[in-house]
């Protein structure tokens, strides 16, 4: 036998089951933005490589780009996130929009990571951002709007938690201690790493630093509460008080930095709280304030804060936790079976006067097959009635329902088995 | 100033107010689909060149196709149409689907062609299918569901027809009339053209036919009641007619071929029906039975029948018929106001217990803005009602209410405020 070709590794086929899922998670997105009235935008999933230089981070254009040239040799990226197309959009219109722009979107992204449980080539981001306010109000928000889509979910505070930080609150520090700006990054990518190395790496990855730097740096990251002395995130924490249950999911974290080289001030990141007990060591997601990416574009400044929430971290999270919904694919209401090919023409048209009630049917095609493999059909597939139109229905003008839940099954007219079925929603 | 980067050109973006449209649409296809039992599918939008290498027209492949390598140098297209995915995913799965497999999708696919009105490179395809039955009875329910679709878009048999075909009669004249089969794509590709050519052109380009069959050919072409010789196309249209309605937008037509390689039986193509009095010179989309292309891509064979409409000629088609859909972004139904920066964690709290009644609202961010702009934001918006909490309010823990609508206003507690506003939906 040939070789069955195969999907492009990495990607994913949703058979309606998936689909089903999905359709669930864009279900919660939706009725969560709209909720904070955010209104949907989407663009396209290819953009030019100008749109991520020195914006997206290093490693994904470097090591994790889909990309191909259009005919006229330029080059062009499968989007490997959403936020650069939405400052695009933004920067093109900047005159027009509203001064305040709440839109989010769903749709896929591609990177060229290694696929594991947690990751695939082809996933689907929920991008949500704020454009317009430059305040720590609008990041609450931000972060609040990601606690009510935990909450949303049946996400508990026990279960999740997310660390907030202010880059440029540490920038300052650096900054205060005399620490050259050519450190910061290597500085960063070192805190990212801190809670898995030893004490002694860890210093031994500092060592361009004098003592008086490497003591203000171990004072930042140990002093919890230190973040008082930054008044952004002193204002950012009071903000997300005066929302409902959000501290319970909150927490200050000088660790968290994000990759993304356009993020200005606050950044966040989702954890399972048992990241260090079992539980999945990557972040879930994470978003923070981006105040200079229009500019970087080419457009006017116009200062955002936003996140980016995947589709297949939160999966893999909702499994874990046992809490994955039981969501099925839709199925017909009715199945109409064929009794032979005299009568195949009668079980169309009562399909089409069922339609015309907007009760939704499948007609089974062969008028051969026996009734036996219809009624298994419908069975296996989940469709809850079956409509059988055999001689004695036709001269009786009527037909007779099964209920293939309570095995159940009585002779109707066409009018009553309307009735009946609009009922039974 | 910079050069504000620019989207790829045939791509689109898609505003919040072109996305309700898209969202519209994406309701319809959704609404028929399950109407006739079909369920939501996805796949990935790259694959394999294979999938699609003599299946697929050889112009897509060659003109039109926006190809990449991945890492071990394969080829990838983004994917120029969606049937070869549903067919993959078919065939994977065939020992464990249903004997009937009806599903449908709604997603983009690519095509590098000329953007023009009607036409773009990056665009969104229905694609629905029932695979399993070779029967002209599953030829018949994809053409009645497209019916229902013009039905659902208020669109009338007055204003478009579905022209239908039978490739495998077609293919038997050629036979009877000892026509080379290395002829068969040159004549498909001229009756392509018959009603753009001239007399003398069309019969120029077929100089390699004898007299008789030239006749035999010109016979085909003109005699329109003459499918009742094709026993699939007379059972085709007999079942059409036990669909309501459905064979005022239908006819029998010789030329329609469609350019898909995979297509076997019936082919069929929905036109404006003043293509030829100022209407749309194209079809607005097509479709066909591929009984063969699960076997061909190393699967089990398993007959199908489907079609694949696009967003943008629909939408370019309702445009000409003035039946565009009066469709607007969904906004909150409420802004709540700040009125100075000691009240605004009262706005904010406030805003937090309307979305707990499920009530959505945007909060107004910048503290120090003056009320009338904040009202205007809101008028321009589209927000239909406005909160507002002062010093007056805070002490009789009431809010201020403002209906845009009417321009009347009441002062009431949050819980008549909740009360009001859910039921005014």
């Amino acid at each position: 036998m040939k070789q069955l070709i195969q999907a492009v590794k990495g990607t994913r086929d949703f058979y309606p089951e998936d689909m089903a899922f999905r359709n669930w998670l864009y279900g919660k997105i939706k009725k969560v933005s709209e909720k904070f009235g955010y209104q949907e935008f989407d663009g396209p999933y290819i953009e030019y490589l100008d749109l991520y230089k020195d914006k997206t981070s290093e490693e994904i254009l470097k090591d994790q780009a889909f990309s191909l040239k259009d005919r006229d040799g330029r080059d062009i990226l499968l989007r490997p996130e959403i936020t650069p197309t939405f400052a695009r959009m933004v920067a093109q219109r900047s005159q027009q929009l509203p001064s305040i722009i709440r839109w989010f979107s769903f749709g896929r992204a591609y990177r060229y990571e290694q696929p594991q449980k947690g990751r695939s080539r082809e996933f689907f981001q929920w991008e949500i951002n704020i454009l317009g306010p430059e305040s720590p109000e609008a990041d609450a928000e931000i972060i609040a709007i990601a606690v009510e889509y935990f909450k949303e979910l049946g996400i508990t505070s026990d279960e999740v938690v997310i660390y907030i930080n202010d880059r440029s609150y540490f920038e300052q520090i650096l900054e205060k201690n005399g620490i050259d700006k050519k450190y910061t990054l290597q500085i960063i990518q070192t805190l990212d790493q801190y809670l898995k190395l030893s004490r002694e790496a860890f210093e031994g990855k500092l060592n361009f630093l004098n003592p008086t730097q490497l003591e203000a740096l171990k004072q930042y990251i140990t002093s919890k509460g230190d973040f008082k002395n930054s008044e952004w995130l002193t204002r950012l924490f009071s903000a997300l008080g005066n929302y409902d249950g959000v501290l319970d999911y909150v927490e200050y974290s000088p660790l968290v930095m994000r990759g993304f080289n356009y993020y200005t001030r606050t950044v966040f990141e989702a954890w399972d709280k048992k990241w260090n007990d079992g539980g999945l060591r990557r972040s879930l997601f994470g978003g923070g304030r981006f105040d200079n990416l229009t500019e970087a574009l080419g457009g006017e400044r116009v200062p955002g804060v936003g996140m980016a929430p995947g589709d297949v971290p939160i999966q893999v999270f909702l499994e874990s936790l046992n809490k994955m919904p039981e969501v099925k694919a839709v199925v017909a209401k009715v199945l109409v079976t064929k009794f032979n090919e005299e009568l195949s023409a009668k079980s169309l048209e009562i399909c089409s006067k069922l339609r015309s009630s907007n009760i939704s049917c499948e007609v089974w095609i062969d008028s051969t097959s026996k009734l036996d493999k219809q009624l298994k059909y419908a069975d296996q597939k989940g469709i809850p009635y079956v409509a059988i139109i055999g001689p004695d229905e036709e001269e009786k003008k009527q037909i007779t329902l099964k209920n293939l839940d309570n095995k159940t099954q009585e002779s109707l007219t066409l009018d009553e088995a309307i009735s009946k079925l609009r009922l039974s929603e």
